[in-house]
């Protein structure tokens, strides 16, 4: 007997780690979903998608525009690099796809308002950026509770992500086009705050940005300050109307996977993940009560990324918004950003209740694109 | 592009609770498995299968033979009530189906003992008992831990299943049929303490049950004394060649479900879930800080059951041996069913080398059938 | 200008690791006691205490009944071997001194009946047994829950005490005089069990024993054997009323000391030390988080030794009934010596609502002594 | 027998909240200590010493230079209100005593300053500011694994002091002397970053600052604002040679006192009080599993204040450096000052290698005998 169900037709564009990831979650672990195409220019990646993808009817395909017109397809994931993440979710978009793109659309913030412009053009497509922490079921629950009014106002925000030390990967090239620390690490913690301090607001809207300060060091990669990159970031990003963010972010994690997040309100604090573990298990041995934590964010995320996958996949089938309002997650972007200007120019960045950027005394003025894009949003 | 993988065709009998979480992990969870047919005598079962399933092209059976016979059949998951696990079972495995029973096979030994003779005459079919806990990944790290060496010889075992009170389940009239708190709760703790302490005997095979002494109070429900039960067992089991396992169950867990074990070597120990938690998330209130846990086992091991799913495929795919043999799933029971006895005689029973019990004073033999099963063993 | 505060005159009798502790806290840490001297047959110990108490002041004896003729002594606090415990406590009553002596009072239940024989013949007197546990602050928050029926009726206790296992300490000598694992170890969890689950009897007061079973293995020790004795133990104790108690412990902990407490009532359970630690200190590495436990029981219960001796000292001076009552504490000797027998014995022992041992099949009645002891108690 | 012990001759002056716990720390659990005078001009607090102090032959002074005068008197130990800390230190040094001052010395720098002359105008004598989270043995442990390299080069510090909300605090009035947050709550964070991260500098000295940036708000308090103060602080302070301290401060932690500490090395984190806790209870109910935390700084530290009183003692009575350079206490008062005047002048305020101020655009120049200190230290 046949299924008569109907299924979301999603291509995968990029197998690379993560894009492996999406692959097999679309393919296996999203009931309403149907894997039916995958891109990729590399050959490896190609290799393994015969291997593992092929088998189960997955249209392998080396051009992404050949992709597109697959017959049948009705959203892509874009899980490339980061570089072409805007371009390819526009043309998908044009071509009439629903877009689930992995974070950040861009680290150029006029190519994420480009993404933003096709989206608005074509409202009945389904566009959002993959942040995948709002899927976990202990932030989940962390917002709900927020909701709740379990912790009163939401007031200040703390977070953190810290990746264990691979001394293997090549973080210091990677810099190159990662968009900096802030952009590539803390984007994660920047969502999250404008997710739950939104709570807040008078409005119920994005708070509104009032500073950015960022500092860093480079503790073990001193290379990276040819890039205006840092292994160790901190920064502080305050809001109008009372609200505060402030962000770690490290490169230097020794046990593994290290983020955390307290929502701080004014009658209680959430508190996800203070004290990390990869499980249940703990080892007492005659040197003392050890136990493991996550190695990566895929260990520590991999449910919430099927999670990811189902939400987006129910959005499109029903018709339902999705779950992140994608000008929300360019002002991530844009946050990040701007911690990373601060980071190089040793400054505090300030902006006004529209969003522009308040002129500072040396007459570095922001650019001008940027200030209209902010203006805009 | 259709798909070219070999899928295993399996059924799901019974759709309660626990036989619809099996139904869709088979249909949406366990990739190189395919649910093909289900049974249930359950009109309200039905209905729901009706729903969920038919439209994947399940086909729904009201007739156990009958779904027996569906086209390209090649496995059965039983997941009914226990008093039919062996009758079904042995069934199955005469049509030539591959069988994963949900535990206990039977809480009559005799029965239990008939599956087994069936399955050792179709050794070309795996047969297997569902403890859904040895693939929960924390018992996992325990089990590898366990085996590298890390806590010398393993020697005591700890292990409890507490579950949440819950006044509206009816189990006074459950424990009719269940075969009392510790076949039907502490079966799993029995099952862990077989595997764990294997990894310790002088031939790595199943430990060799010395005595076996048991108590419980009725704390909540009264009521379940005219059945023989409680809802507080404590168990206690030794083994030859010293060493001993010890076993809490109870039906009044506050907070809700909390199971844990330890494993004790000569050189160290393992603790699995003794800092409980249902995630990550802690909240700090004005009266302290709380977090929740798992309210049911459904919730602590959704993750084990689909791999579980998983495994019980792969084994049977790849014609490799099922990951928890059979001899120590009965083991399992009859060590319950002897708790159980114990509880309800108040005596210490003992048993020699052999495996045959140690005649008491006041000339209760043990039946004839069970020492005849034990010696067999 | 001179202090006119009225204090207790004390000495300590015996000056090994434990009395040099109290020593040390009745000199220096319970501002209403005066440490006045000390007795001790033991060359270093002598050597230790010219050192260290005899410059403040102390006054140091050979002959413990020269000492308990120090002018204006007014209690004694005895921390000498086990074996003379009930001899020293019963001349320190017959002298007129207040008395709180170290757990137990003696191994032999004889000699435990004469020291409570001369307590009640000088009802003026206070006559403490030391069980340190009762003082801990976790212990005490737990109690007043208790108290406050924060988990309904106290219906199942758990407790254990782990040792770190030192290769360098002489226990298999020990356990000739020990009394065994129950009775030097688990007396302390028994005590517990006792103070607890004595506020859920019928009367709130101790619970009436009804079964004792007790097992062990020599893990580490097989030497021990020759003494009765184990280097692991586990037993269950069930008292009348619907409650029961279970303990395990364990001479071979790898980390170091861990022993913990569940009081499991009708709606609710307190845990006392789940999640073991020394501190607030956890170290991320790279082979994981790490965090060390405390080494012995002093570390541990370091801050009970201060409360202890300061609780006596103000029963004393304030003519208050002492916090722990004497009968209970002979009461944990005598369940420690069952559970012994019954792990020597291999036998469950059971008694009458009265207290007396019900007779077995074998004609081994308890002796004569033991059970008028039991009646009159 | 009379004591032969040369014990330290110490006053209290001030007998507030902790002064109180100083006198009783000085007077029962500082062996070799002995109070013998104290001061407070407050008739409550004298009236409380009458009562607990007078009886033990401690000496009340309502004249602060009258009890300098006590026939004997050593040391004395300042826990006034911070407004005379640095008059009474110096008075105090001037007439020949060691002092032990509580924190800050003083919130004006240039009176600091005056302390330090005074110090080292009387090299004999020792002078220490009591910070007392050095005295803690989670601390302690921390700062013994970092001086043992565990975590390589401390880079980075994060650091928080979050006092339970107590609407009756009067903190509003308290704003206007007590210096802001960042002086009165992260003084002591300020304290520990100069402390561990002077573990990972070139020279093993105090870290130099670079850089200092302060952000807050007032989330319950808005009357906070007129003093320039706020209830919830962050701040970040640079250091020269790659290291990082980061702070955060509340006056609305909900459940309780909850500061805690992380020391990030190149190679490992240290993490002191992340999993907050009062003790080893949890308390699993109906509604999840529970825990308290210290309710105030005093809960929380009563054993380092101990520690603290024993250590400067023997610093005195056996002439050894005192465990808290005198140097670093103002520098850590000068860092809160400068992170209280970035959160007025919602500025970044930077330093050159030498501690002078980079001078801003605007013209607004620091202070000359500020800068002029910094030259100094």
């Amino acid at each position: 007997m046949a299924s008569c169900i109907r299924r979301l037709s999603i291509a995968v564009s990029g197998l690379g780690r993560i894009g492996a990831r999406h692959a097999n979650h679309f393919l296996h672990h999203t009931p309403r979903a149907e894997l039916t195409a995958v891109f990729s220019p590399d050959p490896r990646e190609i290799t393994w998608a015969k291997e593992n993808l092929e088998p189960w009817g997955v249209t392998i395909y080396t051009d992404y525009d050949n992709m597109l017109k697959h017959i049948g397809l009705e959203a892509v994931c874009i899980a490339t690099v980061t570089t072409v993440h805007a371009e390819q979710s526009i043309k998908a978009i044009k071509s009439g796809k629903h877009v689930l793109c992995e974070k950040p659309l861009s680290t150029d913030l006029s190519l994420c308002q480009k993404v933003l412009d096709s989206a608005r053009a074509h409202p009945h497509l389904k566009v959002m950026c993959g942040f995948s922490r709002r899927f976990d079921s202990s932030y989940l629950a962390a917002y709900q509770s927020t909701l709740a009014g379990c912790i009163g106002r939401p007031t200040i925000l703390r977070s953190q992500t810290c990746d264990k030390y691979d001394p293997s990967v090549a973080f210091v090239q990677y810099a190159q086009f990662s968009g900096g620390i802030f952009v590539d690490c803390n984007i994660h913690d920047i969502d999250l705050a404008l997710w739950f301090l939104s709570a807040g607001t008078p409005d119920k809207g994005l708070p509104k940005l009032r500073t950015v300060t960022a500092v860093g060091v480079t503790a073990l990669e001193p290379a990276l300050a040819k890039y205006g990159d840092v292994d160790n970031g901190i920064g502080i990003v305050e809001f109008y109307d009372g609200q505060i963010a402030y962000f770690y972010s490290s490169r230097m994690n020794a046990p593994g996977q290290h983020d955390m997040t307290e929502i701080i309100g004014t009658s209680g604090k959430l508190s996800v993940n203070a004290h990390p573990t990869s499980g249940l298990l703990e080892s007492h041995l005659a040197n003392g009560i050890h136990r493991d934590i996550p190695q990566n964010f895929f260990e520590r995320y991999e449910h919430a990324f099927v999670e990811e996958a189902k939400q987006f996949t129910d959005a499109v089938l029903d018709n339902k918004p999705v779950p992140i309002d994608l000008e929300s997650s360019i002002q991530a972007v844009y946050i990040g950003t701007i911690l990373q200007e601060s980071l190089r120019s040793e400054k505090k960045i300030s902006f006004d209740r529209k969003g522009n950027r308040v002129k500072e005394w040396n007459g570095s003025a922001p650019g001008i694109a940027e200030s209209q894009i902010r203006a805009e949003l």
